[in-house]
């Protein structure tokens, strides 16, 4: 990390914990690598995180519904995912010091070392970076937490806390698809916490072992059905309008987009603008078999730059991997493309099973699926393709801390220079939404009008109350929390009933009155 | 269970899953027992119900802050707290079918099964309730759910998973003071999951094995530095006023009451009456040792009466021994407390030790420990004691439900009596609270006027929409869903910009603006 990066992330870090977003869990005990609490501005800033995702994702759509599951599940769901066997890092040891290490991270601790890496032979071995010895062969260690659920400790009971929150939307999608009057396309959204066992969680809260993420997974027809069904498939070179409604003749490609653009707006919309972070579109040897494509949406960390949400096609690839495992039919019956497809003569279903054989081997597909999967689609049976926007609340948290710390120089109160530190937080996520002052403490007028502002406005938002200290040292105090505005009632307040307004970006007061505040942060906050 | 409760039960719990509010966990795999999700309908309600929690204890109050912290927590928290040594049940095994059992439930089940429990003999011990072989010696059972941290599968590296919410904040309890500009008197409340290793989960969602809590530890000042710095310690017989502000002379029986009557408050707010639970305080002897009040709030749920939430006076025995483990001082210093203690003359320290030295030794306590104690507080100096205000989501959530369940008797449309089921819920925690509909689909000017009252709306709540089957199906759905509000746009709403709003309790429509139906809507809402 260049110097002046360590120092801005210190310098995030200190202030974090001395204002009360961020501690190390168990701090008194030593603490838990990989592990952090928020305190009292931290997690209202990550309740507001998490609302406005969920406001623009599940509750301002009619496409989206939520789930709530369970964060032990079924070992059997992580068999099918692919997790039990696959989900491993490489680990060495070394013979001599005894050192356990990611094998695949032993170039980088010699970098960090400024050392020549010492390798053991023509491969990828290499010997001990920190003092020389033999490493063993790498050995996979895998990353989820086991534990043992009932009273007996033996293999048939043990399960595993989640490594992700998709499964569980993947394990429940018959059960939302038959209660919630949802037809394909349409999404199911889930937060929560998971859980992976980083062998070096590092980058202050960027990589733990215990973090929170927010799911969506966005079930769509297979190409294939769209076209029998609509006689056309849109792609992206149609150049759809992907900011007015969704359409029922898109593509995976074109949902792809869409999905890739919404989050983007919503990124916008809780305080990162589109310039400060990289859109990275996976190249197709980066990309896992069953994907058809896969964003990342980067953000130029201290540490360095780092993946912020991917946005993923992965075919049907989950929900198939479920029918096989679990042995029920993760198909929905599609009576529209029922109807569509009777319409068909025996040639043309014939030419269209021909189509998809040619496609699924262009594709590096088996070919022989073709006949079955044409028959299901020939009787409005389809298993959906999903996209999957997925995003780590903590990290988004930290990009937004990131993005809003600011040491302001400024014009010192007794003249010369100082420094403000301020978070520029976008309202929609600030933690305290307003503080309420009387600017002359021991004014009885004032602080009653004072009190009453802020019992009304804390019944709607987040709101601080202040007294203490001179009102340019309670302005300085909200700018570190991020508080948008300060309301300070004087003596003109008590006579007109209007009060002063303190911008925290431009440090600019406006008077104005209860119902013009209101008005103008109800606008700020809206979606 | 009575046979018309068990009815009942299953009634609410078949509408459970039929609506989407409650699923088995992993249900294609055969599900989890323990282990529940909550569909559309369920986690909409949850969020409902957290954030009211969140709004009514944190938000609303000046003298309490949130915190949000890892479920997984150095393991010598746990050692601290006293459940890694006694939080345990008493099992015991059939030497002959081998079957697993609580050995204080062996009663239990020979009354389930309606047979004469038959003691192997004088004692505690029983033949097992199954097959009638003898049973092994009860050993304890720890309910924490283990784990292993990093990449060493070794007993140093063992962790658990929180078996409650509360301990963190006793753990993080100096990080907080440090950080948030409170003082003692005052709280930090958290909500979160919490995993008991049951072993015989049940209930429906009421004993879970992952299960979420919002619990308070609400700091106030040991009664004796009460006395010392106001010279008097308000208790239950001054009849001090609880619904007014919170007052500096409390002693901890006063704040005791305190909570359990805004408990009482919160849950009417939320949509439990008074006169629907039982407010039932242990007695003496069934007080934890350290425990000086606890009053469990009771719900007579289908399965039979049973606690809903507590309310504890647990002392200074938390910090205590989180001061002990860590050998961090969990002390705080109180500065007015310090002034007020240097008016005292020696002669009136010395009495005041002498006085606390006959309390402790009434209590059973150390007489000893007196003049340590009093020396800190003389200092200005104390560890807090706590009132532990602790709830279940997911119990709350359960009462809710059952408490909203009707299957009730109404004319029906073509004469004759027909079945109406409705979830009577507070709108304050129903899943959706308004849906809109154009009374006639294919009218384009009613469409398009509900639908912009629609958009409107989901802005501001979570709204549905639905334009299929007759008004009356239309009404019916929403009454499964226990939506509080249907809007109707009809003919007349066309020419004057009015709609009918029917009232999901009493059946009736009343004519309203949208301005109109804004202002009851957020009379209702509103804390």
């Amino acid at each position: 990390m260049a110097e002046e990066n360590k120092s801005s992330l210190d310098a995030l870090t200190s202030l974090c914990k001395r204002r009360g977003f961020i501690y190390h869990s168990s701090e008194i005990y030593g603490g838990m690598p990989g592990f952090w609490d928020y305190g009292p501005l931290g997690c209202e800033l990550k309740n507001n995180v998490k609302q406005a995702w969920w406001q623009f994702t599940v509750r301002g759509r009619e496409d989206v519904v939520g789930l709530d599951a369970t964060i032990i599940m079924h070992p059997k769901i992580w068999k099918a995912s692919g997790h039990l066997d696959t989900f491993a890092d490489p680990m060495t040891m070394c013979r001599d010091c005894k050192k356990l290490m990611r094998a695949d991270q032993i170039a980088d601790i010699y970098a960090e070392q400024k050392k020549k890496p010492q390798p053991k032979a023509a491969g990828a071995d290499f010997f001990c970076p920190y003092c020389g010895g033999e490493l063993t062969e790498p050995k996979p260690f895998n990353l989820m937490f086991k534990t043992v659920v009932g009273p007996i400790d033996d293999p048939s009971n043990v399960a595993y806390l989640r490594p992700e929150t998709a499964q569980a939307i993947f394990a429940q999608f018959q059960n939302v698809t038959d209660t919630s009057r949802q037809r394909v396309p349409y999404g199911i959204a889930q937060m929560g916490k998971s859980f992976r066992n980083e062998v070096t969680p590092r980058n202050y809260t960027f990589r733990s072992r215990e973090f929170e993420q927010m799911e969506l997974e966005f079930f769509i027809r297979p190409d294939e059905a769209v076209e029998l069904q609509y006689g056309r498939v849109v792609t992206l070179a149609d150049k759809p309008d992907l900011d007015g409604p969704v359409q029922d003749d898109w593509g995976w490609e074109v949902w792809h987009k869409y999905w890739v653009e919404q989050r983007k707006k919503f990124l916008n919309a809780v305080g990162l603008p589109t310039e400060r972070f990289v859109e990275y579109w996976q190249k197709p040897d980066e990309l896992a078999h069953y994907a058809r494509a896969c964003v990342d949406i980067e953000y130029d960390f201290p540490f360095g730059r780092q993946e912020l949400e991917g946005i993923a096609a992965r075919s049907d690839f989950d929900l198939s991997q479920h029918q096989k495992f679990s042995g029920e039919s993760q198909a929905v019956f599609d009576d529209p493309l029922k109807q569509a497809c009777k319409k068909l003569t025996d040639a043309q279903k014939a030419a269209f099973v021909d189509k998809v054989r040619k496609d699924l081997a262009a594709r590096g597909k088996d070919p022989a699926a073709a006949e079955k999967f044409c028959a299901g689609l020939f009787d409005g049976k389809y298993v959906p393709h999903v996209i999957e926007p997925s995003a780590g609340v903590d990290r988004l948290m930290l990009a937004l801390l990131c993005e809003a710390y600011e040491e302001q120089k400024i014009a010192g109160e007794k003249g010369g220079e100082d420094v403000r530190t301020v978070l520029h937080f976008n309202p929609k996520v600030a933690p305290v939404k307003a503080a309420v002052f009387p600017l002359v403490r021991k004014d009885p007028a004032q602080e009653k009008m004072a009190r009453e502002i802020f019992e009304k406005l804390r019944r709607k938002v987040n709101c601080m109350w202040d007294v203490s200290g001179q009102i340019g040292r309670r302005y300085r105090r909200q700018d570190e929390a991020g508080t948008p505005w300060c309301i300070t009632v004087d003596g003109q307040s008590v006579q007109d009933g209007t009060f002063t307004v303190r911008d925290r970006d431009s440090m600019e007061q406006k008077r104005m009155s209860y119902g013009e505040f209101l008005a103008m942060m109800d606008e700020a906050l809206e979606f």
